[in-house]
């Protein structure tokens, strides 16, 4: 079954209508779209920059949705008001240092400017992509490949996790 | 005096014998052979993935025994039950921020699936591999040239280390 | 206006006088001649590898100078009295992930040995360098060119970044 996914854009000026989302259509277009990892996009929202408007969110979906990949994109950087990684880290219940590593690493230098966090909570895995479509296209692509094994781990499938134990 | 190892391979399923353990028998290899880490395997045991499991051995050879390098394999994947991290993290005094991300770095793509943490207790460095005798080899290959040194500071050998102060 | 930073050397052995410091003032030159980064340094100082003493700077320069850019050298390894990392998490009000883990890469391999984290507190930005002054050196090189994006960020400077939303 294709994977079930939200997309959380979280931005002031976005919810506000001040500017234009341009991530959140980006990142649903390459879920949809994606050959190696069959994915739906069932769920979508814009929240502004609020640690408490965004655990609401992330908890609702993975608690009561079940939403099984759950991108966020904006909040990551060195603005005020800048909070998503903090608001994820709290909900998350384990983090996924290696996939956190790995995107800084092949997105140097424009990384260093990024604070994201990935991991999961509950059965849903969460990441934090910066608030461009340029770069949600270049982190989406770096583990793109991963995916659907860490979602069949996620789904507890042991059939299909048997030959690659971690 | 040769660096006194423990090895400690978390799996529910070699726990129950139900499969062959091969990535403990590897390490215990490696360090055995290793030109530049002269070290012993002191210790070895395996445990099911269970947290309290988990640090109960932790705690007995770094508080204990006062071993000097642990390297644990397996549990570190995205497995509702890989909860390696979060039992170590919780046992750790100190994170090794640098060793943690360089592993992830140079295991890319496949570090993406891996959530291993590095660090200190007491006078012990403890670090997670995944549970694959290939990804074993390749860890321990990437930070093998390191290790004298910094079990060097960790037995606090002024003398050793006064050339090279971090 | 220039950023007004703060160099501080963490050792216990240039505490007491027992060796010369040689990264402050490295750190202090990088600093001051760094063509893409505007900075002077408004204040330096030497404390003993203590976690009380390492928080007490950290807070007078961010909470009460207002300190914009603090960089810390010394107590990353893995000696016993080196906690510069536990001391600064401690006091970060957010992490900065994505530079630590391109610091870690760009660094590789002798930043297996640094546990250096870097942060925001209030609005200053701190980060953690290993010891010696090559380290400092090649260290401060790989962020230089995004400091003054950081730092514009940092000071809430809407205008210049409206450009580049993250
Ligand atoms: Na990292």
């Amino acid at each position: 079954a294709p994977v079930r996914c939200g997309v959380l854009v979280i931005s002031d000026r976005c919810h506000r209508k001040q500017v234009p989302d341009a991530s959140g259509p980006c990142l649903t277009e390459l879920l949809r779209t994606s050959k190696s990892f069959p994915a739906t996009v069932e769920v979508t929202a814009c929240v502004p920059d609020d640690v408490d408007a965004i655990q609401a969110v992330l908890k609702q979906w993975s608690d009561v949705l079940g939403t099984e990949f759950i991108i966020t994109t904006g909040g990551t950087g060195f603005g005020i008001r800048d909070l998503t990684p903090e608001a994820t880290t709290q909900i998350l219940d384990r983090h996924a240092h290696g996939m956190m590593s790995v995107l800084a690493q092949q997105t140097y230098p424009h990384s260093i400017l990024s604070r994201g966090v990935a991991g999961t909570r509950k059965n849903s895995l969460i990441v934090n992509f910066p608030g461009s479509p340029k770069a949600c296209k270049e982190c989406f692509t770096i583990i793109e490949s991963k995916l659907p094994h860490i979602i069949d781990l996620l789904r507890n499938n042991l059939k299909d996790v048997a030959i690659a134990h971690h």
